[in-house]
């Protein structure tokens, strides 16, 4: 009975006959054992909080990064394969240049995130661009364009939804709850941030510090909090 | 023997002994766990209503599309893998922006859904537009042409067949069969927007609000129902 | 035993141990589930006259095609895969329609047929226009040329052989025995419709309507009965 | 020990431990599954005679061609599968064509047998023109050229030996032995037609009519016999 | 159980159901076969300690090269496969080259590392420039740039981090905890040498001689040690 | 144990865990197979000896050619399967002929079974010219050159060796003692033909007669002795 | 257990579950069944033997080549499957011409050994001058350039090292003992000329004479030994 689940493995973009496609939910697995990250938006703009799995005291925290800027007007946060979610940032990057290369306009959040799922979900065609396997990383992309301050989420088949809030990776589901419980459409930004990081701090098995978490905004602009300014979040706690 | 079955399922494209096509009847099994579609065709133009699971209250109801505009003269609701319904619609809205920009005037209802089916029938052909599997997801193609309102229906198997009325989906079973009961050709679109909307309610495991349905008419042109216009149709069940 | 057959399967044009090539016997075994054919070759033309499986009352019957035209001069009936008969008719088209451009006179019925069978060979060569599995389909094909008119059969191995008449699909075996103990050279086109129907009629479960049967002919051109036309021979019967 | 075998079919073109293609021996099975046909050679021309499978009366058999003509001074009789056949006729077809056109002569009977193995052998080699499986039909190709008569035997690996008499197909065991009995080099033609078509009356279940054999000679050019010419050859018997 | 796992293995860059990438883990178990390398990072400079296994005393000590210059002002020590590590540090050079051709300025180190690791990410892919599999080694990447030291750490998955002080190899993880106790931000680079030197000698088992490590520094330019200077170190222990 | 030998032939050019290459050897295992051919160096020149197995007397033994030309000072004997035996021994025409275009003077006997020889071993590597498994078929090659005359033996893995006498196919192993008993290096071609022939008949099962054995000799140019030439040694014996 | 292991043949370039690589592991095997070479580095220059497997009294000795000369200041001798190691001499040959041609010097001995191990590398990576299985030979590379005389020795992974002396082969392990006894780096090319023989002498079945080894010195040039240099130095034994 296991066995023959695994006969779906090889054909990576195959279905069950229960009508499945278990690359992509393994890839979900991936997800599953990943670092969590929490997205909220606010009217004044959206807020992405993660956790940052420091391994060894010698690592150099500022180089483990979760949080990655992909134009100025959207950033993003990630759970699962750190080198997977590379490669769709710098895609989105090159693909929001060229959009205000040729149009002399910012790329919207909505198109931005459409084009990363296009790229995700043709894994195993054997594409120019495309992976033989699912990316495995969800992503949490937040943004501000003339619609004001959005937030998308991806998982790894490809598709994606639109939230006010949302948290992806191992806690994500008591975290989900939490932000059910705590979000409403009048938070301010700076209530936003208390709330993420509080539920962060819910989730993480060790003492939240600025090492272990990165935090950033979108309102109207990307910026990744400085130390400092990560510090003056866990002091409000 | 469900071992023997599973033999199959690694040739994409190869016949069972007793003549079937697996990967299709799975994929077809991926549409029977969607979430259900109903469109009719009246004198006066056809009616499309799904269902949406909204499986987080912090989801943006509005970026849940199941039903999407091909041209200004065709739209589609969709059960199955989204993403894979993004494709094939992307891919029918190129063929007819090519064909009118071609002819000076708009492509057929029948021959949108053709170029549609052309494109589901050559999965694991290795095309550089095919996919390698079959697409998951079922279409209910509403239109209106020189030869007045029609609506069709699309399977993974790249047939489709014209129809007065269908259902798709996990609730397409019981939806049918209230459909034939209903169904007749003297309705008027109104008549049909209640009576979609009265089937759709049985089927669904949660109360009925403009959060959970999409509602949209082609008649002659395509018109996605806004909030308040759902409420209306909801009011009159 | 059952299994070693399976083996087979995976390499789509591969000889078993006793000369065989399964995945052609696997398509005709589609063939056998299909609705059924029967063609009548007369010294006036010849008749065509299909079984349409309307599975709802609410599909529109005149949209299950399952007699169309290849060229003015020549029809086919089918059974089978559907959606496999539509590329094989649109190939067949394609070539008929350069013929007449290239020579200036309708292609033979013998020339369109060996093409349509050339292109189903060729299946697993990974060509740009065969597929990567037989067609799952037979055809019936009725033309009118030099020689008079001729009723040509083929299976998915890509074989044909020219008939006097001849049934496909799921009712073949019994419809193929009357039609052996009621045709006769000197029959009209009109004797040749009552047989055609009536044989149709002993193996279909439901009462024969112009809903579920098409009639056409080719005597010297192609032509698809209407309803009345079609009411007008079951009412011979 | 039977699975083992099947282990080979995969690769078409794999050796088993003892040494042995297996793909070919199993192609030559198809070949045993054939209707028989017999070539004898005479100092006046060579003769060839088969066996025609009327499965129904409704079959028109002419249509049923188990000899085909190469050039006018080659012809060639087959066992196997049909299909496969026409498609190394055609290949001669065009190959002695393009001889006359660049050399102003006719190609010899053995450089045309010698490109018809050509592209026998190279199954499984990915090439545009050959196929993925070896052909599952041997031929019988009956020639005149500068060296007189001649008469070769292809088999499915792409060999080729001359004869002066050779039977293929399911009789071919019996009628070859009938043959080393009563061939000797100084038959006559008609001697040849009487002796053949007595053999392929051995080794068919029917009684021979002009229906269900056809015989052709080369001397010095083809000629496929007409009813009446067979007729009168039966009548000799 | 074991044999479930091996499934996954045929199909490189496949998830398993609990959404791991086994080649990745095999080459990271190749690691952990190999000989230990050392990198501390200090203010005046990075510097790298690597134990050399010198098989059979007829082998020519320097040639056996397991810390490797990539451009003046980087340099690395590898653990695992040396052919592998060969191409990623020619692949390295390369790019280093190019980078210095182009802008006129040293490429960073950090953007070196990102290079190194996008072509050990796409393995499996079928490019021209990457591998079938994984890349079976790690790389302490050390360096001097703009920003002054740094060290890196890449392992075959592609993913890197940047660290003050890092043990790849067979002894690794004894190194590592010696290392969280005995660095500190202050230390000279003389003090890390020693350092370097003094935990190699607690993971080898052979006495520590000029022909048994290797030891190189980037502060700000590469050099690797002569056996004197190496002897040097040695005599501080 | 027999199944896990049989996992190998699948990748056709794999080494198995004792370092040897199966498909190479089951290749070598189809000339054991082969009819028996012997080769014996002189001063004088080099004959060449073979067994034709003619399975009915009524095919032409002269088309059985088990000796074949490749250039006017060079002939081969081969043994196993005779189509890919044209294959290489065509390969090696068109490489002479390029060579006396291309220098004016005749390739060596060396070079010409080196070029044999590349082909051969490049079997599985997918490119133009080479097969997709090991070509099934030794060769006896007997030439005159620059440095006189001299005879290689090459087997199916693309190694050959140059010998003063050997023997190849079902009777090699009785027939190699039999010619190290008799071959000296003062023998005349005279002497070489009756100890090749009379050998022959040992290991042969029938009678041995112009029509199934071949002798051939080089001496400086190739020359495939007439029926009357053989029975004049035959006589001798 | 074995079977496991037989898993991960099919994939040539796959990491067992321990990280290894299993077809580079069997290739190693390949060689341990080869004959045994021998190479010896003295400040006069490097000494090659090897044994030469003269299986019949009837083969050509000096056609046995397991000694080859690459460029008049390079020669290699080799162990495992000789028309593999006559692949890379060919690959060497053309790069050191390459190399004189463009730079008007020789090409070092280490550029030469790593071009050979590049292309020795990319096994299994489709590339066009890449094998799609390991290369299943080890070489020992001797050379004399600007550094003086060098040895070098090369094993299927792509790996080399630089020896002042090295055995590979079936002989090999009793070989390197005794190098390693014996060796010193005052060593006269005389005095290494005996040992080498005289080790060579120990690991072989038979009797030596200048027909079944061979030696070779580049000092500094590239010199295989006549016969009677041979004799000479088996005399001194």
């Amino acid at each position: 009975m296991f066995l023959t689940r695994t006969e779906y493995d090889r054909g990576v973009n195959t279905f069950s006959p229960e009508g499945r496609l278990f690359q992509v939910e393994y890839a979900i697995e991936a997800i599953k054992l990943g670092s969590t990250a929490i997205g909220i938006k606010t009217k004044e703009g959206v807020v992405l909080a993660v956790e940052k799995r420091i391994t060894s005291p010698l690592l150099v925290p500022s180089s483990v990064e979760k949080i990655m800027e992909i134009d100025e007007h959207i950033g993003c946060a990630m759970s699962g394969l750190i080198a997977d979610a590379r490669t769709l940032v710098e895609h989105a990057r090159v693909e929001t240049q060229n959009h205000r290369f040729s149009y002399g306009e910012p790329m919207t959040v909505e198109s931005t995130t459409q084009a990363l799922c296009d790229l995700a979900l043709r894994f195993g065609e054997g594409d120019e661009e495309s992976m033989s396997r699912p990316f495995g990383v969800s992503l949490l992309i937040a943004g501000h364009d003339e619609n004001g301050p959005s937030l998308y989420y991806t998982d790894p088949s490809g598709t994606f939804w639109q939230c006010n809030a949302k948290a992806i990776g191992s806690g994500s589901e008591g975290a989900d709850s939490s932000l059910q419980e705590q979000f409403n459409k009048d938070l301010t930004l700076k209530e936003a941030e208390t709330i993420a990081l509080s539920i962060l701090k819910q989730v993480m098995e060790e003492k939240v510090t600025p090492n272990n978490v990165d935090i950033a905004k979108v309102s109207p602009t990307y910026h990744l909090y400085t130390p400092s300014e990560v510090e003056s979040v866990i002091s409000r706690l």
